[in-house]
């Protein structure tokens, strides 16, 4: 027997062991049949303490997320795509082309292999279909009861349009607030599930990387003012934080605002506003009057942007309040989520 | 009452809670009064979904790690410097020079705020120290029981000096190893202080950031074949990693290789070899024979490299294996470390 001869993993009933977080042969084993079995590409490969990379060309832009959603798997994803999406759309709306991704796993011992093989495939997956590979990684291993399965960090690197320039903080009065599509089908997958709701057909997450919708709509609209994901604190937070930044107030329509029957029901049964709830697919964009229509015309071109709306306007308010004009034709105030309804939710 | 007052977070007695995790007002509030506080800076500061940084200029290294180290605060340090530290040595390892760091936390609910501003703010001081700039972040909360205190995922972008080519596939026959200081302090640190061993003067982690002793050396001799840190599986790994990624053997002295007599005494009493621990703050240098001298001379000027050793030598051996000419003239194969004997050490 070589001294190097290592038992294949058991794919299939295998479990996560503390000694393949250990930085040993174990260890190894793991990261090359199940890693960089699913993930290699030339960077991963390289196989050194970290991955070196052409130049990106001009500025660059990072971003980060921990992906703790339970359950890790929902109708329309997994932990691994949304891993992927999550930091992708992140690195989009700051105008920016993702180029690389990183991606660190803290793995509880004793996780089936197999959910584990599934969930790195749906993430090489997704980061094949988006084009953007994973160029490093990380594997750690805790003892059983000091994790929850698998909890995935990705970071993303990608080179800045120089044409562009998008903040928070350049909303102006006038400008509109269009979405790319209806409100809190990722937050309300996982609720759903999570609280055993049955519907004829499940909520599906709409879970996607918005990289592309982007690109289409900032080669239209290079004015654009912002762009944000509506994750977690929904459409709510996302208005929020963005009138907060740009010292203005935002009046939205109800009626305007796309939220699917199965969604609008299940967040009616759980007492949860669909304001509140998490996208994983949707854009908001801020966007000057007078290019309104073409931005919509270019989203709803886009099969993620089909359903575009706009939904709302920005406006002069030094207490920077988000308010939404109901159904009923009352006002009402839209405050940042409170309180912990929606927890795991990515 | 404004709408968006919120009562100042309890630093002393607080502890952290589910809503801070959600996105909404709570988050932000936590990542404001904590994280933003002590980690602030200009790309931070943008509080936009990422951040938006010059142009590096040149070929770019990314490295990601996650940090799950138990217990979270050791003698020499805590898990928010070792989690710069170690994140910041896999890009200088690489030969590149860290310009950015992303830093992604899960935190436990109920976790206290007192310690995780204490950690913080040690990433915060590492950050500084470093000269490396935290640019972006994630906060997630989950359940008590779902994880264990704090978990810290880094990421860091550096920018690839032209003049060196590191890789640990560079090894030839002949060429010197080189190690930068004492092997064993930051595994021992953590493992005598879990299993409760007594010393009259505590072991101290070696945990430090590394670059600057890289750039020395590089500048001294930039002919370096390879670098690499030796962390989890300690120096038997890391020289299993380059001589298999080189296709060549080895042969270390145990006589050159520096082992702290209380780091030595603490291996035999947990019956670990020295060799298998990690350190956080040491470099192994794969050296041509005709600079060892000159990088000898470099790495011993610079005060993270004051003990710095010749320990070993490269050889042809297409079995790839590592030998150890042991303190009593014998020869031992040196293997990675197997079992899991060291969970949770960075
Ligand atoms: N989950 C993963 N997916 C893809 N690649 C991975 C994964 N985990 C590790 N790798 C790759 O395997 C190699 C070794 O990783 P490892 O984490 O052991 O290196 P390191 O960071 O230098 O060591 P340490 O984590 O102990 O500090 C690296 O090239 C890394 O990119
Ligand atoms: N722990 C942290 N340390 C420093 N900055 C942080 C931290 N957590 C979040 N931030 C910063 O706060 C801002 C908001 O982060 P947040 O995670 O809410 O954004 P997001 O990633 O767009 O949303 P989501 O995580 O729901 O996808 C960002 O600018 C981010 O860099
Ligand atoms: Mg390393
Ligand atoms: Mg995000
Ligand atoms: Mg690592
Ligand atoms: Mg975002
Ligand atoms: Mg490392
Ligand atoms: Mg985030």
């Amino acid at each position: 027997m070589k001294p190097d001869y290592v038992k294949p993993l058991d794919r299939r009933h295998g479990r996560v062991e503390l000694s393949q977080g250990a930085g040993g042969r174990a260890m190894m084993q793991l990261i090359g049949e199940v890693f960089a079995r699913a993930l290699g590409n030339e960077y991963l490969n390289q196989g050194d303490d970290g991955a070196r990379l052409p130049a990106p060309g001009g500025r660059i832009v990072i971003a980060t997320d921990a992906h703790v959603v339970s359950p890790l798997f929902f109708p329309g994803g997994d932990i691994g795509c949304l891993a992927v999406h999550g930091t992708l759309n992140d690195v989009a709306v700051m105008g920016a082309t993702p180029l690389y991704l990183a991606a660190s796993f803290i793995l509880e011992e004793g996780f089936p292999l197999a959910d584990l093989i599934r969930i790195v495939d749906s993430m090489a997956t997704a980061a094949r279909e988006a084009g953007v590979p994973v160029v490093t990684g990380d594997t750690k291993v805790v003892e059983a009861g000091k994790a929850d399965g698998v909890f995935i960090t990705t970071t993303g690197v990608g080179s800045l349009r120089e044409d562009v320039d998008l903040s928070g903080a350049h909303a102006r009065p006038g400008d509109g607030v269009l979405l790319s599509g209806p409100i809190g089908d990722h937050g309300m997958a996982i609720m759903s599930l999570r609280e055993g709701l049955a519907f004829d057909a499940p909520i599906v997450s709409d879970t996607a990387a918005l990289h592309g919708l982007v690109k289409t709509l900032l080669d239209a609209v290079p004015t654009i003012r912002c762009l944000r994901d509506p994750t977690r604190g929904g459409l709510a937070s996302t208005l929020n934080e963005i009138s907060r930044q740009s010292g203005v107030g935002m009046v939205i329509e109800e009626a305007a605002i796309p939220v699917r029957p199965a969604v609008a029901a299940a967040c009616e049964l759980l007492g949860l506003d669909p304001l509140n709830v998490a996208c994983e697919g949707r854009l908001v964009v801020i966007c000057p009057p007078e290019q309104e229509a073409a931005a919509l015309a270019a989203l709803s071109a886009h099969p993620l942007g089909r359903e575009a709306a706009l939904v709302g306007r920005v406006q002069a308010d030094p207490a920077c309040f988000v308010q939404m004009r109901t159904r009923f034709g009352g006002r009402r105030h839209v405050d940042w989520l409170s309180g912990e309804q929606l927890p795991r939710i990515c």
